[in-house]
């Protein structure tokens, strides 16, 4: 970590004070130095007091998303361990792809400001505005072969759902497989890509659009899509719900690669799943039927109810849900 | 086509003589601009004789691996319809890679003359000199499921072979799963990667090192590792080689991408395997042990004797398989 990462950490979790002598002790620098850092930081829009013989004081956590913050914050084993930062990307998938080619390790995260070439599942295209959303992916290297690989996006469903629900006080739920909604409408949507020896995982990408702190929705979109912003009131600081999210997913993650299957995280997937208990029209490449979502299985399959009992298990792959009556 | 590359297929499928004044009939120019391209292709290395009242004619078939070269003799429906031409790359299953990334169209191939961080499977290097080897990787973009991309590597395999026999008169083998041998000795190693949103292919691609033209093989490499010229004892043009294999690969796909499985391809398969009726030694992560390998089931897999005719199915994923006796 730089200086200037370290500050903003001891600063972020003292919550009080820091003596600039104590600063100057502690790095070796002049005073100079450390006033020169608070200026940065104020620039970088941090509210830093400076009061006569008390100290320096972060008084405020402005929604600052930077390599910095980023790095002040998160302390993970190895979710975000190594950190990319990019005001703006073509796709973090892609740039995390790269990264893989070349040898990054298992956890490496990019983080963008905006993606300038987003997609969704099959290539569909994702808005993408500047400096209110979080786009990020997540560099794995699973041990388990590649088959085991779709139940990341389940799990990052998971972790993306506990960080919304404790840092925006929101309920969130989740749309099988890959969306994040809040009151009915989508704040997240989720892509994993493998690239694979056929056989064997070299590595996998996880990517992760929020919706944090748009305003206002692009009208095409507003039936079905919100932000955490609109449906709680008030801005959120991106980097810490970031935290949170690749906190629950370091945890969910070594939940999932130990069991090799949902089983450990099925009853709290199933609790925030929208779909439980509704009509679910399945659109099969061999037709579309209609019948009751009753919750998934152990390899993250959806269990659909066909009707008198007969219960049909859905793969990802096959097919898309649509809710009958509404969004969900 | 540039005026160059048809003017170059056009000496090349007359085998006789072309009049000069045809050549500017044909397309348009002068006599100078007709010379000037014979020039050019002397100076590629190409043999071209000029007689007074006779024309031009292509005198011997030099090895030039060349983009005009490749270009002026793959006319397949799709593979290699578009092809890249490096003298030197890092990967030609990276680059593959990226411009699948791009979205390149199925059937794209990367050819490189000398490849400098080549891999074989799990990472392993691969050697790599200049104007000696081919190097090459086709992109494709199946509609199947991802369970049947790891065929693709044994379908590669066939038609190496089959292209190896026509063109150099060699007998070759196949070493299940993934590597092509003459004499007991390697004179190709397949590498498939494939990418894909964990249940949906995105593209794979197939690399392919072959050994061609190199004299001395390296000491510590020579026991189990030579080149077409070594066993066959004359120098191979390497674009005919490669145009042979693409046009073997096309087929062999076409009937593995409607069949789904390897039924078609089986029986000249299984005619090849060096390992059939041989012991081999399966290198499980459980525990080696060793039995007679019998041929490949339709889903690729090598069937093996234990004995007492308790036969197993050894995925390529999970084993590694050594001949018993020498190399094979």
């Amino acid at each position: 970590m730089t200086m200037k990462t370290e500050i903003l950490t001891l600063l972020r979790e003292s919550g009080d004070y820091i003596s600039g002598q104590e600063l100057c002790n502690r790095f070796q620098v002049s005073r100079t130095a450390v006033w020169k850092v608070m200026k940065q930081l104020q620039g970088e829009g941090y509210i830093i007091e400076a009061i006569r013989n008390k100290g320096y004081i972060l008084k405020e956590n402005p929604d600052v998303l930077s390599l910095s913050e980023l790095k002040s914050r998160i302390h993970n084993c190895w979710a975000g361990r190594e950190i990319y930062f990019h005001e703006e990307t073509g796709s973090t998938n892609i740039d995390a792809k790269r990264l893989g080619e070349e040898g990054a390790p298992h956890g490496t995260v990019v983080v963008a400001d905006q993606q300038n070439a987003g997609r969704g599942r099959r290539g569909r295209a994702w808005e993408s505005p500047a400096g209110k959303d979080i786009y990020f992916t997540i560099l794995l290297r699973p041990g388990f072969a590649p088959d085991k690989a779709s139940g990341l996006t389940l799990v990052m469903a998971l972790s993306v759902v506990q960080a919304i629900e404790k840092k925006c006080g929101l309920q969130a739920g989740i749309k099988w497989p890959n969306d994040v909604v809040v009151n009915g409408r989508k704040v997240c949507g989720i892509l994993t890509e493998m690239t694979t020896e056929t056989d064997y995982i070299e590595h996998v990408v996880t990517g992760v659009g929020i919706n944090v702190n748009l305003e206002v929705m692009p009208e095409e979109i507003k039936n079905t899509a919100t932000s955490l912003l609109l449906e709680g009131g008030r801005k959120i600081a991106r980097a810490e719900l970031l935290q949170e999210v690749l906190e629950r997913f370091e945890v969910n993650y070594g939940a999932y690669a130990e069991a090799l299957n949902m089983e450990p995280l099925l009853e709290e997937y199933d609790a925030h799943l929208v779909n439980r208990d509704r009509q679910v029209r399945i659109l099969d490449p061999k037709g579309e039927w209609e019948g009751i979502a009753k919750g998934i299985n152990r390899l993250g399959e959806l269990i659909v109810d066909k009707g008198g009992g007969q219960l049909v298990e859905v793969y990802a792959g096959e097919v898309s849900v649509r809710g009958l009556y509404g969004y969900v």
